[in-house]
């Protein structure tokens, strides 16, 4: 049996892959005196007397929202939130296990911001965060700005900053490894979708300074109108140079090549435009956009992939679980860049002495490595003072 | 240390009563490749392709939302959304203690009927039913019965048909005991809220033709104009005599007094206006409207309670957790009347040859009690045909 078929078999008998567990005991009388009437009240009154208590009398305090309107589910796109479910889950899922966070997943029927905004506000009072996933671009910028500016707790577009930080993880490490500094490097991405954008966005603030993104109209340009602001945005810090073309003219002399777009784009001729040592994360999922095997046989140094198939899995399950514990933990009020930039860290420096070209990242399934990332991201958010009272 | 001091220890000890159990095993590479991706979109795609696959993939097929916006809690009123959450979370650890039912229980940060109904339909997809709880009157009657013309979910206000349920139960064994027909008997009900009008409605169905309401103005009269239309509708189906006057003059005679009001609003004397072998049960909480003990020295044959400090608990938990489990079973669209009910005397019955004054009803703690209302109810439903494809 493939793991298609496999899969659904399993999905069939967990019928949902999280359930209750009920921590309060139910046993007797005086369990339920505690747990619910008449005791419940007293805690209730204390949450009316300071809406804080909030986080440390009910679930709320260890809670995430995982939330999604189903329009960019995996590779599969808009099939609707009731489709974009079992992903939700299968992120709750993972978010418990290697976080120890309790996620709340939910659907929402709508496709409009408005709508989407208003709802998470109004359900805001259950969680200590919320994770946006699987939102559609461009929408899912004005989505996470909006909820940024209205809610009080941290607000986190997976998509985009997730993969953001695991695959700058990945090039701290790669480029060690080719002795190549973020600054001086010419980074292509392929795909200026969330994920693109937010990449681009993150690798500026960590230092690189000559980006340039391609999508299915070429190389982005600011003298180019885009299709959507954010891409017009992007456009303006990337680059500098005005370069035009198509990912073969972007890929001449580059040092590194990120692929968040889809299959088979990029062949092994593109790959050998690059400068001496190439760094190749083909990401695109399940198909790449180039083989590992075929970057590798056109003289890539350092491969990176989306899929655990291959080495070096740039998978940002190795993110959202520390980096939201330690946000909980911290009690902060948003994710921050400097959060963002010590979760990165912590995953490049977890890899330590044992760096090698096939072993620029952790395995997503060593617990060890999300402890990093939760202490990281907590101290610096206690640091910078970025913690609600 | 009483009962008030522990809970909210207890409270702190538990941060949160209900957290997240992973039911997919996440300790290998292929478990996360079938729980996640790359498996996870086959379960996608089936769901995309028949939407009743939701129940069965993923945890929606077991999951009922509690939702609350806090403008009625437990008898502290409005406390707001952030405080009504200890009692949500209370009911999602009963309805999966007794009934194996998961909840997701949320609180809305609104108190606008059309906000509130909104959010909970573009919610619907994540449930296999809805709990509205703890809304105040006589805002909860237009909730809910928007939310079952637009819902294709069962929704149920428990405070009204749960409440009513389990009164009902205590009733039908009452007059078992006294000899009395519900048909013939005068009932009084002091309280004209969502519980009292809720619990007049299901007597009536179930065949109690001579009910009078009070409320804090005195005697429910269709030829009186009252305070809001649900009082309205209920004036025109009770107190067919068009008695008038306050709560002494409508126990004048009466059968039974059923409290669901403020404490301390009955005397002794007036439970000796009552006809022979009285039956009394003053619910209200913490504080009832007369104590079981006075009722009894007044001469109250059968006393139920609303406390579990007295016998005959009259505890509404009795009822949602299999009334919820039994609708999820037969997949059935509606709670119908019939339904509730099959519940009520389905709770009624568990007592059977152990019937006497002081064991009416069933204890909350017996958790086969809950298993007999679960089929009983599963059973109506799918005898009614009350289920989706």
């Amino acid at each position: 049996m493939d793991i298609k078929e496999k899969s659904l078999q399993k999905h069939y008998e967990w019928a949902g892959k999280i359930e209750t567990k009920v921590k309060a005991g139910l046993n007797t009388q005086e369990d339920l005196m505690l747990a619910y009437t008449p005791g419940v009240a007293e805690a209730c009154l204390e949450i009316e007397k300071d809406a804080n208590k909030s986080f440390l009398l009910t679930a709320r305090g260890n809670q995430v929202l995982v939330v999604t309107d189903g329009t960019a589910v995996l590779g599969l796109g808009d099939i609707g939130p009731l489709a974009g479910m079992p992903v939700m889950e299968g992120k709750a899922a993972l978010f418990k296990h290697f976080g120890d966070v309790d996620c709340i997943p939910l659907c929402i029927n709508s496709k409009d911001t408005e709508e989407i905004v208003k709802t998470i506000k109004l359900l805001e009072g259950n969680f200590a965060g919320v994770n946006l996933e699987d939102i559609s671009a461009p929408r899912c910028f004005e989505i996470e700005k909006r909820l940024k500016q209205e809610l009080s707790i941290p607000v986190f577009h997976d998509d985009q900053h997730g993969t953001a930080i695991v695959t700058a993880a990945a090039l701290i490490n790669a480029l060690k490894i080719v002795n190549k500094e973020m600054s001086s490097s010419k980074i292509i991405i392929n795909g200026a979708g969330a994920a693109g954008i937010a990449i681009a966005e993150f690798l500026i603030h960590l230092g690189a300074k000559n980006i340039i993104l391609v999508d299915r109209t070429g190389i982005l340009s600011k003298d180019i109108k885009q299709s959507n602001s954010a891409k017009d945005n992007i456009a303006h810090k990337t680059n500098h140079q005005l370069i035009k073309g198509d990912l073969s003219e972007a890929l001449k002399e580059a040092d590194v090549f990120i692929g968040v777009s889809v299959g088979n784009v990029v062949s092994k001729d593109m790959i050998k435009l690059m400068n001496k040592d190439p760094i190749v994360f083909p990401l695109a999922n399940p198909i790449p956009e180039i083989t590992p095997t075929l970057a590798k046989e056109a003289g890539a140094k350092v491969v990176g992939s989306g899929s655990n198939l291959y080495e070096n899995q740039i998978n940002n399950a190795l993110v959202f679980p520390g980096l939201f514990k330690g946000a909980i933990l911290a009690k902060a009020k948003t994710i921050s860049s400097s959060m963002m930039e010590s979760a990165a860290y912590a995953i490049a420096n977890y890899v330590k002495e044992d760096l090698k070209p096939e072993y620029i990242i952790p395995r997503v399934l060593d617990l060890d490595v999300h402890k990093a990332v939760t202490l990281s991201v907590m101290e610096t958010a206690i640091n910078e003072g970025n913690v609600r009272k």
